[in-house]
């Protein structure tokens, strides 16, 4: 564990009483947005240190955060004495390997999900981490600090539906790259349900199936829209309804269904509009605007070390459901997940 | 077909220019609403007879009616000439035996759901039909006639959101009695979705799965909640949660999918109320608030003879697939369908 | 009081067990309305005469109605023995002769609104009213049947939100006709608030004040919106927003604000739709669609003498209180109202 | 103007690059949560200093906020080389002498409102500042921050709903002390819509009415609620409800009326409810949780230096606009508001 954390702290986050300096690997829209954040919204923190293969790209990044270094190799910012803390927004392939630099630094590291694209990468990071003997990696499943989320996993635990029983996903995005792997509308967007699920009843994933109508004419061959069944241990049926050329707008909203009631997480914005016929509440184009405050709580909170947020296991155990799904989607059969049991320091 | 009707009219509804001199036969609940509905609430109608085996029972109903006969006999009724359209409420077991007597005696006749409670009667009411050569039955299927459903019908028809690809629904009941079966939840209250995805997307159901979560504490040991998996021939895929001891109140909600848009169907009341740290819509008790106005338009398009209502084959089609789902609830495993060709009386 | 009445009845609707032929005097698109509600929707009644200073309208409404009789003069119609009541939808200025004559046959008679364009008309059908010694005459105040204001009145009855201290009221049209008289907005459409202030609140309002911003451009110079401020008897405040070239849609809203809680009348329609990055509900294009159930409403119980409506008082106060508001709204003070004692054949 | 300010900054932020030292005066309910807020959740600043009156809180405060100095003497914060700008949250009386202490000192301050009680309080401080000859007061407005209010101007500047007409604002509390004078409903509680009215239409109010209906059962003597018409210099009519006795909750809603649309500020939280009969969303108990981001984006503006705040100018408009409302309150005549022409430094 590093010395950044308070005495007694057991968690991944960083910690601390002084400004925590913090190096981003990769600047593109994410990285960029985390970069601004951790300068301008967030308590406690400064960026010190930033990489990018496009040079240009780091460099406007850096001077919009108060004037960070500039590094020419990742693995240089990881060493840094003057880098506290990593978080790495590269594209999906080089998560592994920063995210094993970070732990062989022994310096806390926030990961953009996927923790790595693939299961045995997963397993390869969270086999580092055990050695390590103390968790320093959070995963950036942000949707643990939407509001609406944890308000709804608030009212589960105070009872006011009384034991859930089901679980009802909408996840929309207005358009795909033409060409996307059916797969992917998985591995990259239902992920994040798969992520919700788990934590929201606090239990894994132990059977899942793939159910497939027609494929939007808008989908360029995709099989697009899709429908998840997952079902976990004690037998929470939770389904995601994954489209992600639904072109009306970007959406992401849950009923949660317990004994004696239901929860609805669908934040709708603060103003409606009437015009022209209808009475309209706006809808986000993309992701960003709906989960800002999301990224702002979950960067914060890996700030405080509060510890809030997804484990590396989290990061295997999407990564691994997801896979039995696209394993499901492909047999269009029911599918036994069978996860590995999880290692002592992911057990809370 | 009967003399009833105006010179020219193809369906099953009654038509006419004076008052139509309706037989109820089956004075519980939904009939004694019926008789109130067709004496006080529709045009061109009386009830001028009434039947139920439970005699006192019947009288009240009659009195209430402005003064109709009580018949001892519902054959006697059928065939009474002073009675123009037979509408049936009795028990489920003896719907087939009284619409057989009506299409004998060439009578229009308004049969409440299930058409018959197994397949083969539905398929003896169809023959009967066919062999009579012209329609006289209509099925009580009330949410083709839901201004809810039919306004989401006539968006789907005009384009506003693009070909259909899915169908959430949500139906659910606040209690039902312990000790009912499993498979009760789909022949008695699914069946209603199932009636409207071949309706609003006028095709049939090819493929049906269900998923059970685990069941509820509250439902005493009947697999209540369900998940129906319904397929179209087109490949339109219409999920339905059947959820008949859901305690918080009645509700049947819908969203339709379609390639640029949705719709959703909610239906809230007219008033909200702000009271006690809540703002806040009442929910319906049970099913008769919230089609109150569908049954009162189901029976004034059957005494204007437009022919808006189930048919016998939707009742036979209806039937047909619960059954197919019960299979699939039992055996877990997806389910082909395979309805016979639809006869032509019935093809529009 | 009229023989159609049944013993004991003390009300101005029709009542009685027959079907009953009603005049309809004006077939413009209100009487046309009508005579089709009572041709197809209402129980127990039918069209037997029509009467329009345009002779083909009013054949063609005939026609629509099973054949009703043209009269050529309305007056015959009023008279003929094979009419038992009168709807009259003419043109305001008719109003007053029409009702009178009505009064004089002894026939009940449902009047649209105003009762008559002026005080003193009003003041004299009451008389008449008054001196016939029974009640007869029904006004069209359809919103009184609205189901989202009988709501809206049972909960407060019911004691749901505890006494009330306030009704704020929104009523917009989207378009009004070019040069409409700023006095015109509290006549011809305040004035259902009016009506529905004394309504819910069971008093008479004791004050007016008449509050206008700078008007829309889009008003041609009329003083367009404007704020009516009335209190009752017993302090209520109800304010009502009357702006009728919003725009945007057709609108009707109020909230009742009480002691413990508040109630909302919005009348949502039951679809909502998603599409073009916004999430909607449709509003009405003008009070027909909004008010279709309130209209059918009140003729059924007009027909079925239950005597729900609101009576020539309730018509002469409307105008009165209405007229009140154009003097306020003239010298932008406070007015107080004076209105005279209630006869007694309108006391309850 | 401070030093602590970028060049060329013109506004009373205190801006630059370093962390700002802030000391708080007053740290009850409002003081503490300022102080988390800058300590825990806003970039760029620490508490650094504390003064209350009762010294346990205040060293209760200092701890919580990261080990900040505990002061005997306010003044002597005010003073201090460490303490590079002032945050103050004491009792309303002593606002108006920290306010000069800090422009005497050239300080940066952001003083709750009411900038002072007192119109000849605001006045002096007022002078104060233009004698000083650049800004440095910020006033604790904080909805100008709130997003659902800067959705609606952004909305209304984008031309969404065309030329603005109305305003309709319902401000509502769950409970007031008893005895409360019925001034404070404007002075303490409306005075927010007073500044919204002039910060949402960039223009002065220059008349204003109060109507009251009867008072609440609850309100113990104190005219409550209170219906307020306030008139912009355009002629823009803002009507607000202060109801300091609602019981059922806090809420504060508006909706904006434009010549072609509304837009209606409701802020719903994120999740609804089904439970007991009713479909509901909770509301908030009092101001603070539906006003928690905007205290904290008021704060990091003011910390950021990009002067989004309220001026001194518009904290003497408030409490002259709230005089004004008093004196029509107690006259319940209209009443003209006559403001005095707004010092250079103010002007945009």
């Amino acid at each position: 564990m590093t010395t950044l954390l308070e005495p007694g702290h057991s968690g991944a986050g960083i910690g601390g009483a002084t400004v925590k300096r913090i190096g981003v690997i990769g600047t593109g829209i994410m990285g960029a947005d985390h970069a601004r954040l951790l300068t301008h919204a967030v308590s406690g923190a400064c960026v010190a240190g930033v990489f990018d293969l496009d040079a240009d790209r780091a460099r406007g990044v850096a001077a919009d955060s108060g004037g960070a270094r500039v590094f020419a190799d990742p693995y240089a910012l990881i060493a840094d004495d003057d880098i506290d803390a990593v978080l790495i927004a590269s594209s999906d392939a080089t998560h592994e390997d920063f995210v094993l630099a970070c732990v062989a630094a022994g310096k806390p590291v926030l990961c953009e999900k996927p923790l790595a694209p693939t299961v045995e990468g997963c397993a390869r990071i969270v086999e580092a981490e055990t050695a390590h003997g103390g968790r320093l990696i959070t995963v950036g499943f942000m949707r643990r600090f939407d509001p609406g989320y944890t308000d709804l996993k608030a009212l589960l635990r105070a009872g006011e539906v009384g034991a859930p029983l089901m679980l009802h996903n909408v996840h929309r995005n207005p358009a795909a790259v033409p060409g996307l792997p059916s797969s992917a509308l998985i591995t990259n967007s239902a992920v994040h349900e798969l992520d919700i699920t788990r934590w929201l009843f606090d239990e894994e994933i132990a059977e899942v199936a793939v159910h497939t109508p027609r494929a939007s004419g808008q989908a360029g061959g995709t099989r697009d829209p899709q429908l998840l069944i997952l079902t976990t241990a004690s037998g929470v049926l939770s389904d995601v309804e994954i489209f992600v050329n639904a072109r009306y707008g970007y959406e992401v909203r849950c009923e949660l269904v317990g004994e004696s009631g239901t929860v609805t997480l669908d934040a709708p914005p603060p103003t409606s509009l009437r015009r022209g016929g209808l009475h309209a509440r706006a809808l986000p184009g993309d992701w960003r605007p709906r989960f800002a405050e999301a990224y702002r709580l979950e960067l914060q909170d890996w700030i405080d070390g509060t510890d809030g947020g997804a484990t590396a296991w989290d990061g295997f155990a999407a990564t691994f459901v997801a896979q039995a799904c696209v394993t499901a989607l492909e047999s269009g059969q029911r599918h036994s997940v069978g996860l590995p049991p999880v290692p002592g320091i992911y057990r809370r």
